[in-house]
């Protein structure tokens, strides 16, 4: 006899083992918190000498699913910002969130109510990626459930690191405390091979090796990162990966959505587990990932949710499901990852891509006893045909629900049952996200009130209290004035031909934002480089007056990154205004003093005449009231004493 | 004062009208099965005087949702014969099973269940296509919900009819009866242009243009009809539905998958409705429907389920979230499809699409009580953001589930009031399908038995009882046996190039199946036609001898209309043998009777030598065995007259 602590009996069940057994009229025991047999229930009830025996209704019993990739604690991001690009999502919405409000206790709370969505969902094993990864360690194994535990390293700063020193001595130690533990599987992430240097994925590479555990990263995931990696490395990510060393550890790449068949390859031989994220995949429109031809390879290809910032939800039966669908129409193919094959990537697949496949993923005497049951018997999964065994799989991917769910056992401990949650208490955290929420949602309406802010949010402009002194003139003579200039001490001089947007907003008090394009131009008229900067310019009315010459605060000046499409759809002007024109430009030391001197003519739309514009800045009023004054002389110096002043910018010069 | 039957307040109300007006804290007044208000919770309960008042308790209160296209009653056939391709899945299983299965009762349970399941799921509306369209029309006017009701006619015989006039007939009485109905709109369904004749397409228009009625069809669904219509027609499908007169009708037109710009634009010059299927079009592998461009030029574009044995439920909430996914992913664009206008599509534009705007599709006074509440406060769709006006529909595209609708009210009538359905008995009808799937079951477990069944059920071979004379020997001189049969009465003669594919299976008793294709060869060698035919060749057991002539029953022949591959993946034969020869084949009179005579060389695998067979074809017994006697003679006759039989198949000659 068997000896068990418990029986299961009168469930159909699908074992999801390499031979896809199946038993219809099935049972499973479990001992310890290990799954020691099973096989068709009279076979059990004969075998096992079991203390407690369970009636499982003629539900249907599977191995407990593994979400192989998600940021648990994003549930508290979950429909923040929905329908937007990738990098305005990203960088406009959740890195900026992230940066101000991820702390443990947000982890803590966003990672239990993720749990509790998991298990509800039939889910018993999850690899997370994320901040204070030690906290998301410790929810996950007070709950119950197994996970792989990845300590993000990123080259930027990080909500729990000001550097990628610290977050790499943070992941040492975090995977040092928990190797061995009988949940967890500490592990370590390089964010991605484009947010680190390769001195950071070598580095991480070596603790995951050192300490014999996963390695979690994002690869391939958009169209954009391949042709990067193609423009910066003269190859694709996973060669640049490869090169860099990264393959020695026991990978487990998220998305792959653009690997070609070599890359494939190359993961296949490393023997690298892939993570697919259909939802996320398609509602980001990074694309389609090539499934049909991963499998094919034999990769160990699970799927995952990702986070429910970018899904909504940590649903595993609408993966699968999409999972099966997306492959049979993007290879023009419904024959293409059969039900069966899409419930193998949701357990043993999914188990195996995290380098689980000795502790989970399947039913089989050995494992842990990581289970689901689940309800076939609702409407919409009726009727039932028995003709192809295959149907059994069939319903669960194609009708079955996550409400379908009743019951859910990790390690020997039920977390489920009857569609109760066990081992977490919902309330208190529902009222945490509550407060959670609206601290966003203000932070986010202050945000979307104050360009400034939104500006500062994307890691742009810092806010530099200074001031600016400046005069515009209309210039009759420029060759005079060139002359002029070329005869005072000149520190260097520069060609520029100017392409600037200006953004106009509904509340002018704001201000406005101008996109400008620098093409640096040589002695030959060439392009030699560009440079793509942000400024935004206050409201007139915080202009004051010295003379003639302008003293304002000085303006927000940012590094534009970013395309002049992302911003148009962050900042949503309510107008546009484009400006060309070209710039000869000299900084020149006047009486002990630097000043920037413009030479500008307007292309598009074009205006006649030249302008000049004298430029400086200073840490201090006075200071600016005095060069006010120096740029009266130097005004005379350039033989335009009694230049008039030309108060407006150029974007109201032209008119609109 | 307004004067309402019914209050429901403490909704946060989407009205989903054509300004899109919401109502955070809002209410809705019902009287008479109308909507007679609709705005702020203080406003309403200051002007509404109702009978009775409703707390929605802050659930979301939306419009009913319109499934755009299903076939309801193909919930009986739901996962009976998942990951097949198109043809297979239609001609190897749906249209045997509906054969066979289909009457008043089948579909009457098959609506109910249909019925109760899209209630469940928010779904107030639905436009169905069917055989026995008024039991579709009589259930669902019975449970309460709204439908267009669609009788199909086909140029095939059909399950409700023998004959296209016979639908025809029956369409016209069905929509004579039922037209002018609170809930059902009657409608005819010509079931796509392939199916159809340009006469049926013209009759169907009259009809629904007679009637005022909409006309619902399937159009452009897969990528295979457009070039076959481009083939037959020198167009695509919507230009040759338009030219034989369809767009006089008000058209709903499933799928659409597969149309271009122009034939966009003649939709919308036609005010045509399209209902868009995402988990058919992706399930099926038929393709990406143009959505953001079918939306950008206006077309009333609805989203529906296709029937459940295509998708394979009725669940809408599924429907909008992957039309929004695959609207992103497809146009690599994540700004597509935003919520807003997915839940549009579900609803408003849904209605429009079946030409019932005026009666549903949105929460405004002056439209039906067609309405459903939606709880959001699952653990899935935690925490709530505010900031963003349309984080409220974006939780109900990409988070919430059907699980989550609570109450569903059509006609100002509860159909669902706190999950329970009030006007559907569901146990019983659960029964009945069971014992639909089980006599199911036991059908297409004797089809897959038997091959001839099977060979019958995609409406091949007839069962042909007679028999079949043959000798086949060796020809030491083909040029001498050539001018002896041309000494003989000629009634024709022929020269094929044969290529025969056997499919050998497990169980030999069941014989073999050839595919063949005969390759019609002219005098100058060039092919100028092409025959395909499968035929059922009984095992050897079966065959008698007369002196050395066989005769055996005759085999089943059937016109081969698809693929190899599709017979593949239909029979799925054990093992495949391919055969190519070359055949000179003469049909001669002799002594009154006539026989066939061909003249074989095996060119692969290559045999040396000629071979000659002797065939006719008797229904009596008595007359086959004369014959034998008639054919010892004819070989007298064409100088070998100690012809060595070769008993034989050339696929047994020639060995595996």
């Amino acid at each position: 006899m068997i000896k068990a602590d418990l029986l299961l009996h009168n469930a159909h069940v699908l074992t999801m083992d390499a031979e896809f057994h199946a038993f219809p009229e099935g049972a499973l025991a479990v001992h310890g918190g290990e799954i020691v047999a099973v096989g068709p229930t009279a076979r059990l009830l004969a075998e096992v000498e079991a203390d407690e025996r369970l009636d499982c209704q003629g539900r249907t019993l599977i191995p407990g699913m593994v979400n192989a990739h998600t940021h648990a604690a994003m549930t508290l991001l979950r429909g923040l910002a929905d329908d937007r690009r990738l990098d305005v999502w990203l960088l406009g919405y959740m890195m900026p969130v992230e940066r101000e409000f991820v702390a443990p206790d947000f982890v803590r709370v966003g990672t239990l109510l993720a749990c509790g969505e998991m298990i509800r969902s039939g889910v018993t094993c999850f690899a997370d990626m994320y901040y204070y990864e030690e906290v998301v360690a410790k929810a996950t194994a007070e709950v119950g459930m197994r996970a792989v535990c990845s300590q993000t390293v990123l080259k930027f700063p990080a909500p729990d690191a000001e550097s990628y020193e610290d977050s790499l001595a943070a992941a040492r130690e975090f995977i040092a405390n928990w190797r061995g533990h009988p949940l967890i599987v500490p592990s370590i992430a390089p964010h991605a091979p484009y947010t680190c240097t390769p001195e950071i994925l070598r580095a991480c590479t070596d603790v995951a090796v050192e300490f014999d555990v996963p390695l979690h990263i994002h690869i391939s995931e958009t169209l954009q990162e391949v042709q990067d990696s193609r423009e910066a490395y003269g190859m694709p990510v996973v060669p640049w990966v490869k090169k860099a060393g990264l393959l020695e550890a026991k990978v487990l790449a998220a998305h792959c959505t653009h690997i070609d068949e070599g890359e494939i390859n190359t993961l296949k031989h490393a023997e690298a587990g892939v993570a697919h994220n259909p939802s996320s995949n398609l509602k980001l429109a990074s694309g389609f990932a090539p499934v049909a031809e991963m499998l094919r390879a034999g990769i160990r290809l699970g799927i995952g949710t990702d986070g429910p910032a970018s899904n909504n939800d940590l649903d595993m039966f609408e993966e699968m499901r999409l999972a099966s669908f997306i492959a049979k129409a993007s290879t023009h193919d419904p024959t293409s990852l059969p039900a069966r094959q899409a419930l193998a990537m949701a357990t043993r697949l999914g188990a195996s891509a995290l380098h689980l496949e000795h502790l989970t993923g399947s039913l089989e005497a050995g494992k842990r006893a990581d289970l689901v049951l689940i309800d076939t018997s609702g409407l919409h999964n009726q009727p039932q045909f028995s003709h192809d065994p295959d149907a059994a799989y069939s319903r669960l991917v194609y009708a079955a629900k996550s409400s379908d769910v009743t019951d859910v056992m990790v390690e020997g401990r039920w977390l489920l049952r009857e569609r109760e949650l066990l081992t977490i208490d919902i309330p208190p955290l529902l009222e945490a996200a509550a407060g959670f929420a609206r601290r966003i949602d203000s932070f986010l309406v202050e945000l979307e009130d104050s360009l400034l802010s939104k500006l500062v949010a994307i890691g742009g402009a810092e806010r530099e209290e200074s001031y600016e002194v400046q005069i515009k003139t209309r210039v009759p003579d420029p060759v005079s004035l060139i002359t002029a200039v070329e005869n005072l001490e000149v520190v260097r001089r520069a060609h520029y031909r100017e392409y600037d947007t200006y953004f106009g907003f509904a509340d002018v008090s704001q201000g406005r934002l101008r996109y400008r394009e620098d093409e640096f131009v040589d002695e030959r008229g060439d392009t030699f480089n560009v440079r793509y900067r942000l400024t935004l310019i206050g409201p007139a009315s915080e202009r004051e007056y010295a003379q003639s010459v302008l003293v304002s605060r000085s303006r927000f000046i940012a590094p534009a990154r970013h395309s002049l499409r992302f911003y148009r759809e962050y900042f949503k002007p309510a107008s546009e205004q484009d400006i060309q024109k070209d710039r000869l430009r000299w900084l020149v030391r006047f009486k002990g003093n630097e000043f920037f001197i413009n030479l500008d003519q307007l292309l598009q739309p074009a205006l006649d005449g030249h302008f000049l514009e004298v430029k400086t800045r200073t840490w201090s009023r006075r200071d600016a009231e005095e060069k006010a004054a120096l740029m009266v002389e130097l005004l005379g110096a350039l033989g335009l004493p009694d230049a008039e002043e030309v108060k407006q910018e150029y974007a109201d010069l032209v008119g609109d």
